[in-house]
């Protein structure tokens, strides 16, 4: 080991391997830490959102479709046939304040680097059911994507539920209702959160339902989901739901919480803010990539393209400062 | 096919077929048009610039590489896959000024849609000699992406040469010289465009060499370059450098010519202007992608990335206005 790195990369999903491929191509000895600590109920797992992803059919260059794992394992193995090395800690501090700058891993250690790339991601909430993630994992109808996941067979024709009543739940559901035969609306309150216009759309559908003040207390299935069992918020009264399809649609949380203190500037919504088109971050040296830097596309494919513009941004700035 | 068509794409490179994937897994049924006319000398290639690329070793995805044709052809297959239409005629012309858009192909047919991603490319520009191209094509060691092509195993310890003396020319060069023997930079005039700290950093440089008032007249090697034949500016002088690599960095020229008197806003460069992050160009129902929005990375993952941004910003568009 260098007794400072030119480049450490945090996380281990698509920006984060992409970055490692662009960085090792051009020489820059990249190390990646695979992730940091978990920051909420849901998993932070080493490859990201995409372990949690049985089958993925929308990144380009797969005719045939691939596992999440498959993929993060391939382009783990490209990474590290550039000379990428991966180290087994996470990283749980950073220090921007003075350059260069001062990273701790889960053993204590103090690591120094001239640049960072911060490719942490997000997890997706979710309710926190014990059948949820379990049938998640297990590609079992239970998703936190519907444009990842469902224009899968599994989903074609049948009936399915979207929770949640914001924005971007409703798009799920907008979404769903091209190739459902019913998509259902699991909402809590009386009132939906989202635009006026989304919510018209969602009237208008002739297949799309909400359920008013019901929130989901179990999920039933061994190996696919089989329905859902609500609670009503008002009455209290419970009721089965039979679906073929749960889409968890009540927001995501990039991972951030080991940044507290950095000084590193985030949105309102909690994501990392960058600057320009760009990776470039607030801090001079620091680079951001994939879903941890983005609120709108959250995709395998545009993490990937972020990666790698956060590589070329690095190694031009370190070229630029005279670091080889 | 339909009266008015939902999505229309124009290009067939990464951020095309990334978009079309998108786009028909949406369900909005969209149609490819895999090119424009030519607009300089060099081929304007349905499937981009990596119809040039003999290896591609940086696509996340590919551990053990992947020819740029084989590349286009899954990516097409796969957006196949999942409906999108292929035409096998140009666009030769647009016309924004009113809804739904017209587009006329190189058939002479007018096609209506109602949102278009252009998704065109952009040429490398060349030198215009006859081996160049030819030895382009064959991998044969002539090649305009220096971040693409010069980690490959047969530059590893060579001379190479770049021609150029703007910023990316020494950008290049400057790549190169930490894999080459020596890194020759072929430059007509005197003095280098490029800022100063990108000329000091090649002059800094041990293995990096300017050879001033100097034009290539011809490109030497038959299945591999061998040499390049030079012709001094100012004394007419010929000599003859041999070079295992030859990077043809004189700039790039975004495919933007068909789009003339369409109102669509290009940056000083002459790449379609872009609203904030996302794919959205200054007229609505138009959006763009790829090397012909982008003057910094040009790379094939961050054009597929910007591919599936403007598919997901059709989408959401095409929805708002109640088009389904």
């Amino acid at each position: 080991m260098p007794d400072i790195e030119r480049i450490v990369i945090i996380g281990s999903g698509p920006a984060g391997w992409t970055a490692a491929i662009y960085a090792a191509r051009a020489n820059l000895n990249p190390v990646v830490y695979l992730g940091v600590p978990k920051q909420n109920p849901a998993p932070v797992l080493p490859g990201g959102q995409l372990m949690l992803t049985t089958e993925v059919e929308n990144f380009p260059g797969f005719p045939e479709g691939v596992t999440g794992p498959e993929m993060m394992a391939m382009f783990q193995k490209q990474a590290e046939r550039f000379g990428t090395r991966v180290a087994g800690e996470d990283i749980t501090a950073c220090d921007f304040s003075s350059k260069p700058f001062t990273l701790t891993t889960s053993n204590g250690e103090n690591i120094k680097t001239h640049a960072v790339i911060i490719a942490t991601g997000a997890t997706a909430n979710w309710l926190g059911l014990e059948n949820e993630l379990r049938l998640a994992q297990i590609g079992g109808g239970v998703s936190a994507c519907a444009v990842c996941d469902g224009t899968l067979p599994m989903f074609r024709d049948q009936p399915l539920a979207v929770v949640g009543g914001g924005d971007s739940a409703l798009e799920e559901a907008s979404y769903l209702t091209k190739f459902a035969s019913k998509v259902y609306i699991i909402h809590r309150r009386d009132e939906l959160r989202a635009s006026k216009a989304m919510q018209q759309r969602i009237f208008d559908a002739e297949n799309a339902e909400v359920l008013w003040n019901k929130i989901p207390i179990d999920v039933l299935g061994d190996e696919k989901i089989e329905s859902v069992h609500l609670k009503d918020t008002q009455t209290g009264e419970e009721s089965t739901l039979d679906v073929m399809g749960l889409f968890i649609a009540i927001g995501h949380t990039p991972t951030t919480n080991f940044l507290e203190g950095t000084g590193i500037e985030l949105t309102d919504k909690g994501y990392i803010a960058l600057n320009q088109r760009g990776s470039f971050t607030n801090i001079d040296g620091v680079f951001a990539a994939g879903d941890v830097a983005d609120a709108d596309y959250r995709q395998a494919i545009t993490a990937a393209g972020m990666g790698c513009q956060a590589a070329l941004d690095a190694e031009r700035w370190l070229a630029a400062q005279g670091i080889e």
